[in-house]
């Protein structure tokens, strides 16, 4: 069975332990030779930012450590045993931003990449070559080779009659989303193309599944691409999107404040109307929406379970991904 | 007083310390505001080099950070206090090369300086950006603006019969200096130009040293930009040299290897004809040299004197340093 899923950072890595798990592979770790199923994530690469001249990927990097058996588990991103002496080392320079830290683990993979994307290969390619270390088991796509970063529209801190955008990063690290925002706009977004196989993946599907991710700047991204919305709902497999939203609030992080920003409503019906019926509307991309035990949602033309959602571990998050799978017609033993 | 000195990485800036301190400055920090005396040093670029994407200098870092404070005393070169994470990764993931391995705080400096440059911005206002952090109390000036690299050319490690250019810190670093040199090329220096303030720095001074560093990849390197010879034979200021070489062997590193590689006899003698005289040649440089206590060499035009010339300490260093600034015909209290 080939299953694909749209995915952010810390939840869509944590959720792609439970799929690997749901189809009988090792949660982290290469898959087996010869196994019977696969994966390919489809990434958010909106936050991606320059940083010190390096390029950072932080849903890319998050999904490859934590699929890798890397990742700092009870942060849910960057390294396990990570140190800070660069970063400290940059801000005795004065060198700015100081307000987002690299690790020095992190670094030498940037310093990888950076090197890579100057030399013209693609980020497709760059981040197959880094997993290469890391062995994730699934295989890790950017949404998109080309640049594409996720601006926030802010009132100006410094000059509060006037409007100023700033990068996400900025928004969700510097500010944690605690400034209104006007809007969220992936920058670039229109001029780019889903990354090479990406659109072949998607068609050669047996399920899709969007990961309990941001529904606006990491999923919502990876739709804005031209093309992917086109690719998932003239697909052969049926989609199964995971609720981020449990009791009208984000499991984590600050999925609220994007909401806001579009004008959706934090609950998971009204994310499930947002992603859209792929029978019932031109533009929606959901047959199935599932969303936590206890809660109702309606989604015209989309089949609504509600089933336990936190990802509390592995086996709780791959009974999320056996649900879904068997939603979308498919079975795993 | 202003004192030019040429310089290259360890025993360059161990012999600005000796300077400062000769002037009556604190032998490392910045000096006193309204300081009667000042240094500029030029330093050598030849031994620069990309690595995994970085910018490295590592005689312009050495200078700065030992007149700043922070150098690791016993190594002579990088950071005090140094840690190693970022290599140790770049290994993890098999990023070559392996042999040259850089300090988690050197990648800090490194990552500043290759950011800035990319910017547009030339070696020498980074590296006066960077000294803002260190506080070397002289001027640390890059022989050169423009990428200028010392390559050696040896017998090819996988194919004997033929030759084969490596940079400098490949031959230096990896090989340490094994491998026998059939010549030494800085290259790119025949279309460089000196750095901006360099040649003005020289027809200013009041004395002009060159600092017991290898002659021919440090010294050698920095009179290879065009237009740096001509100014120091036509400087108003005296030049006087000190002999790296003690007892017919470099003091420190694999000077007579590099001397060799250009037929020039491992002795202070030799060293000091290479560099020849300013009054009684076209081409030479000095009017004094400076060589080990009771050794003799036969320079001619050049006034020889021979003093201890160990930088053991930095009182022994600034002895060496008065004893050139007076043979210069200057004099410090």
């Amino acid at each position: 069975m080939k299953v694909v899923v749209l995915a952010g950072g810390v939840g869509g890595a944590r959720f792609l332990l439970g799929v690997k798990s749901a189809l009988g592979l090792p949660a982290t770790g290469p898959a087996p030779e010869g196994a019977e199923h696969s994966v390919t994530a489809i990434v958010n690469t909106g936050d991606d930012v320059w940083m010190h001249g390096l390029r950072v990927c932080p849903d890319l990097d998050t999904c490859m450590y934590t699929l890798g058996g890397g990742v700092a588990t009870e942060r849910g991103w960057g390294h396990a045993g990570e140190t800070w002496t660069v970063s400290a080392e940059l801000a005795a320079y004065g060198a700015e931003p100081t307000w987002f830290a690299l690790g020095d683990k992190d670094i030498a993979t940037h310093l990888v990449r950076t090197r890579m994307l100057r030399a013209g290969y693609p980020l497709s390619e760059v981040t197959a070559a880094l997993c290469q270390r890391w062995q994730p088991g699934v295989r890790l796509l950017p949404m998109t080779d080309e640049r594409v970063e996720t601006h926030v529209v802010i009132d100006d801190p410094d000059n509060p009659d006037q409007h100023k955008a700033v990068h996400f990063q900025e928004w969700w690290a510097r500010y944690k989303a605690s400034l209104p925002a006007h809007s969220i706009v992936p920058v670039g977004s229109e001029e780019a193309a889903p990354a090479a196989g990406l659109l072949d993946a998607i068609a050669e599907a047996d399920v899709v599944l969007l990961a309990p991710s941001n529904p606006v700047v990491s999923i919502g991204t990876v739709l804005a691409i031209p093309g992917t919305v086109e690719a998932i709902r003239s697909a052969r497999a049926a989609v199964v999107g995971l609720s981020p939203i449990v009791g009208n609030k984000p499991v984590r992080g600050m999925a609220d404040a994007c909401l806001a920003a579009i004008g959706v409503e934090s609950s998971a019906e009204a994310v499930g109307r947002h992603y859209g019926s792929r029978a019932h509307s031109d533009t929606g991309i959901l047959d199935g929406w599932l969303i936590a035990e206890g809660e109702s949602a309606d989604v015209p033309g989309v089949e609504v379970r509600d089933i336990p959602l936190m990802m509390s571990d592995v086996p709780a998050t791959a009974a999320m991904a056996r649900t879904a799978i068997a939603m979308a017609g498919c079975r795993v033993d």
